[in-house]
């Protein structure tokens, strides 16, 4: 069993493309890493894959609920039409003080359209649905929405994207150190929740530009003109 | 008087800053261009404005809609709030074949409140705004929404931005060819003009960035893993 870790990670959905690349980055940066999946067996299944890319990573699994409560950060990587239920499901087992990132994107697929469009939130965004669903003292932040899962599992090389994280300022420059730890990655500052709006529309766009330029390993974004930190 | 030359640019609001700017590049690369304002003596003030600053241009300055039948790519470069009322002002003036380019972002300002905001357009975006609004035959086309104009005003130095183009294909592909008129400026194929609801919001969250990181200058957008043209 793992314990109570503030430096850990929960990656729910950490058996999906993007939440799988994101384990095996940070597994691989050293980072305890903990991954929910709605089944326990498919997260234990996950986790030896992390163990087999990266020999001596600290990587358990669990079911979402029970994963929850061992890390600082819990990350939902898990469709967006499963984000509110997801939510909802481990709303009793987050405490104040936890971080949760959003990196979910409404995109039209949820009703059986396409991926080049999203659909409207009531909140504005995903990350703010999450943010109205969460306890109170939990902060949510907005981040990893633009990153290749494709880039991210491909271990050889440097990501090469820009992560636009949104929230306030505690939780959102804890999410930003997360991203210093991928060879690529660089956590910008983007402002508060309600940018996520903005950052998640642009992943429908990177959809349509990869499908355009034929890119299936995914495109990145990259701010020119930033001072370096 | 300059005759009809499709070849030749029209920018309409071309005495602000990034219609300046995106005048001085175009015309240091050897083309025409047609500056318009809503008073015909800042036109030809700022075409004397860009004729000081590029030795040789090719420029001239008129009244918008005397400006308009000029050129073959009318570029909008007015504030949003002046958008709609400059296209019904020169909507006699267009011809079929034209295109006309929006680069209106619908920050809040236009209703007082800040520019790190957008507010809704009923149609989905400005430049859908502008298609609304232009006569049959013309083709409208979003493009250089997220281009600094102190970078673009900058001539010594590669704007490094890429443009995200949003319209049908032979307009779209016209407006790309111009961004390659400017060094460190890439076109990119944004896919449909509806695309504009997207880039023109990435705008307002670039100004938040440039607030939050100290960069007057203005950030630029990179996409990276483009395949080389």
């Amino acid at each position: 069993m793992v314990e109570r870790d503030a430096e850990a990670i929960a990656i729910l959905g950490g058996t999906g493309d993007q939440g799988l690349g994101l384990a095996l980055r940070f597994a691989r940066a050293g980072r305890r890493v903990v991954i929910g999946s709605r089944k326990a067996d498919r997260a234990v299944a996950a986790a030896e894959e992390v163990r087999a890319k990266v020999p001596g990573a600290r990587v358990e699994g669990y079911e979402n609920a029970e994963a929850t409560p061992l890390a600082g950060i819990v990350i939902l990587s898990v469709p967006f039409e499963h984000t509110a239920a997801t939510v909802k499901g481990i709303r009793e087992a987050l405490r104040p003080g936890q971080i949760v990132v959003s990196m979910a994107v409404p995109l039209a697929t949820a009703i059986g359209d396409g991926a080049v469009r999203t659909v409207g939130i009531w909140q504005g965004s995903a990350a703010e649905l999450v943010a109205d669903l969460a306890p109170d003292g939990v902060a949510v932040v907005s981040a990893f929405q633009n990153v290749s899962a494709h880039r991210l599992q491909h271990l050889a090389d440097p990501v090469e994207c820009d992560v636009i994280v949104s929230g306030d300022k505690a939780p959102r420059e804890a999410v930003m150190a997360l991203c210093a730890l991928v060879p690529g990655l660089r956590g910008v500052n983007g402002g508060p929740l309600a940018n996520a709006r903005i950052v998640e529309a642009m992943t429908a766009l990177l959809i349509g530009l990869n499908v355009r330029y034929k890119v299936p390993e995914g495109l990145g974004l990259r701010l020119t003109g930033l001072p370096e930190a």
